[in-house]
């Protein structure tokens, strides 16, 4: 089941943008990771029950690499927070939903990741998140 | 002050992508609306404490339609929560933000809003929404 809105994604060239986005919420990032499989680096901002996660590539051939190349930076993807990500993904797959990953892998904060391919759901990339502890 | 993210706001050809959010997120749209001075229609689904917008042009010049022909469906905007939008463009303006508005509009989902424009925002569109009747 989909609970709430974990994250929203944002594609940046740079994390320098986190003193865009500290001015923005007034306040500032509270948590910086590198994840080696999605080649990124991110920032977290707390926005209410919510976050904000900035990346910037590490790779150039990475994916947001190839996002900013194709659409420029902006609103990456929405962050979806589910108990059982495995039990969520059967559910979605008996929908017509297709996900980019067959299993679900270690993302940033902690999180058993996958992401529905945007062809299913109008352009918008959908990750769904699984604490690992909680 | 910045207090929570009101809605994600998504671009879409047709309302009818209602369908696909319904399986995604294995609920209803509760709302639907049509904001003459934005040239959209508007379906709102609920999700925790933050609300998806699916958004489809009246207008072929809307900005709506111009989104999707230039970066096709996906996500537009996000929309934070703000108790009084003037104060919080005072402060905005004062940390070098632009507002594509002079003053507030009324919106969907009767709320007072703005937006800041994207080049001040890593690309990102942000929409200020301050709640007209609490």
């Amino acid at each position: 089941m989909i609970k709430s809105i974990e994250h929203i994604g944002i594609a940046v060239k740079s994390l320098e943008a986190q003193t865009v986005f500290e001015k923005l919420l007034n306040l500032s990032a509270y948590k910086a990771e590198e994840v080696k499989s999605e080649k990124v680096r991110v920032k977290f901002f707390r926005i209410g029950e919510n976050k904000l996660e900035i990346l910037e590539t590490t790779d150039p051939t990475g994916s947001i690499a190839r996002y900013i190349e194709r659409k420029g930076e902006g609103i990456h993807h929405i962050a979806f927070a589910v108990d059982d990500i495995i039990s969520e993904m059967e559910r979605l797959k008996g929908e017509g939903f297709g996900f980019i990953y067959e299993q679900p892998k270690r993302g940033a904060d902690s999180m058993l990741v996958n992401f529905i391919h945007p062809k299913y759901t109008n352009g918008v990339l959908i990750e769904l998140c699984e604490a690992l502890s909680s």
